[in-house]
């Protein structure tokens, strides 16, 4: 994986201290901001020091230090400190069902081991139970982005550019090392995706850094290329997919999708497993950013101080222009997601495996 | 008029030099670019202090300002230092097709001028006869932007708001300002224009210096507001009509209007006289700038240094997602467009008149 997505680049504990590696400045610089309480790794969550799949390796790092500093005794030995540093990691990302989910099943798991050895002179040995089921977790979540990464290769053709927004992170990265692999080299036309410029900072260098041609555009320009043939698949994350294939994914995502239907190439979101509790887009409220990002290029005003902007963070694409959902259990057409059950990553694992 | 498009501030003659109103730098600062010959005037407008209209009324100055120099004696009372000029300014936007047939029609003009009065005795008054030709042609444009106001007015409905891109000058706001005095009221959504920003610079704050509700969106969010309803009506600019009615725009007109065509919101463009000398699309010879303009944003890199970029200027539009063309005589479905013989702006006017 490239730099911003090695697990130690992402977070990691240091000195006592969680560090967060700081996605607002990469790739002009790789610097990291130090927590000294989950309070303080919140406040950078919210502050979008991390996104997309940053947060849950966060959050599960969070746990794993949270575990050293009970081990030490800095915090009592019970799952209160826990339940705590779960509810406010949980509601940096309301929308964050993923994480949600993988913190729920770990909580369970961390009272549980309260529960069977309650006595602060279990400590170490429920220290190294919860780092050891936070450790199970990120494995399950490799192999989730390794089956989606082998869904996403088959799809891709030698020879072919595929465009992309924001920034999709392992199984998109994953899917094109799988299709080279098996000697089906892409390339890839990169949306620089204002008003953070995501693809331009993470996804371009990213790709760079793994040997793909990476071509940069800005967030008009994919329909362009889409018409005249110069990309032929459009892919990217997926925020949310509800059980009737809507696909929620980062603002610049709707345009692309349904110029990639109207000019005849797939699109394509990946989504480790769809929310069947969402039935429609009915079933979802979309967060609003704070519209004065749009009017704003790395801290530069883009036009006079008193107009204002409008930064819906979120797109949703309705079923008809998504071609396929590939999720860790293949690749789903939107009308076929609702009928299948899908496993969903991040619940109580430890107890499955 | 907002400031940027008052003639003194698009171009004007002091102290014997031409200056042009440098839109590189509004609305953050209003300075101008001084030119001491017409060579200087050409690299300006390569250099994109002026766009849009700009090059056409910085041309029209120029002229101007070549009749005070030839008056005062500084340059030679012969057609010749007119039909460099010419030459030159022309070639300073090769696809701007209405600054290339006012010239040939003003520098037609002023042969005549000359061939009537070679004698340089008669100075003053070839001078003064080339001032009222370029003067007749600046009251021509403002009468063609006029018809082209009152068309564009007669579409837009009270409390409707208008998406739109880039920069569309006079005849946007001129619709704008005509609705509103007939007591419809609209609103207007920007999109930013990345690279250069022209939507978040220019109109924006034009658009506010003349009293209407702004919104300013990035170039990817488009779709969102003409998917929920937002927005009721899309219109921008045209660097060209061809005569099947397809829209050469700036970049980031295409995936709105095919999104417009998608979600049944129509899209108009405005073109003082569409070329019927271009039937369809393979008549166009599309500019694509350097790609490295991509990958700023007022200056500040927005990747790593060794990723390239692609800048193609303008979108191909087909008539097929196209509504209407609002020209200076009146409002044309793009199938409408070949059978009519449109008056071109910029032909010789002063023998017309």
């Amino acid at each position: 994986m490239p730099y911003v997505l090695k697990k130690r680049n992402i977070a990691r504990i240091e000195r006592e201290r969680l560090l967060i590696g700081d996605r607002r400045a990469y790739p002009f610089e790789r610097t990291f901001v130090a927590c000294d309480s989950s309070a303080d790794a919140v406040a950078a969550i919210k502050g979008m020091v991390t996104q997309g799949g940053g947060p849950l390796q966060v959050s599960l790092t969070a746990m794993e230090w949270l575990a050293c500093r009970m081990e030490r005794g800095d915090i009592p030995c019970s799952v209160a400190p826990f339940a705590v540093a779960f509810g406010q990691l949980k509601s940096s990302r309301p929308t964050n069902t993923t994480m949600a989910r993988t913190l729920d099943g770990l909580l369970g798991d961390i009272r549980l081991l309260f529960a069977a050895h309650p006595d602060a002179a279990h400590r170490r040995g429920t220290a190294d139970a919860i780092r050891q089921a936070v450790h199970d977790r990120e494995t399950s979540f490799n192999a989730v982005y390794e089956r989606m990464g082998r869904s996403g290769a088959s799809l891709i053709a030698d020879g072919e550019r595929i465009l992309t927004t924001c920034f999709a992170e392992h199984s998109f990265l994953l899917s094109l090392l799988f299709a080279r692999d098996e000697g089906r080299m892409a390339s890839v036309m990169v949306s620089e995706t204002r008003p953070y410029f995501q693809g331009a900072r993470l996804t371009a260098p990213s790709l760079k850094e793994l040997g793909f041609d990476v071509t940069l555009i800005c967030d008009g320009m994919g329909a362009r290329f889409i018409e005249d043939g110069t990309v032929g698949r459009y892919m990217t994350a997926a925020d949310l997919v509800c059980a009737d294939g809507t696909v929620v994914n980062k603002t610049g995502t709707l345009a692309n999708a349904v110029c990639a239907r109207t000019f005849g190439i797939p699109y394509h979101a990946f989504s480790m497993a769809p929310d069947l509790s969402r039935r429609t887009r009915k079933d979802i409220v979309m967060e609003e950013r704070d519209g004065a990002d749009v009017c704003l290029a790395f801290g530069h005003p883009t036009t006079e101080s008193d107009i204002f902007g409008r930064y819906p963070a979120f797109d949703i694409v309705p079923p008809a222009f998504v071609t396929s959902i590939i999720t860790a259990e293949g690749v789903f057409e939107p009308e076929q997601i609702g009928a299948h059950e899908f496993h969903r990553p991040g619940d109580r694992i430890v107890e499955e495996t």
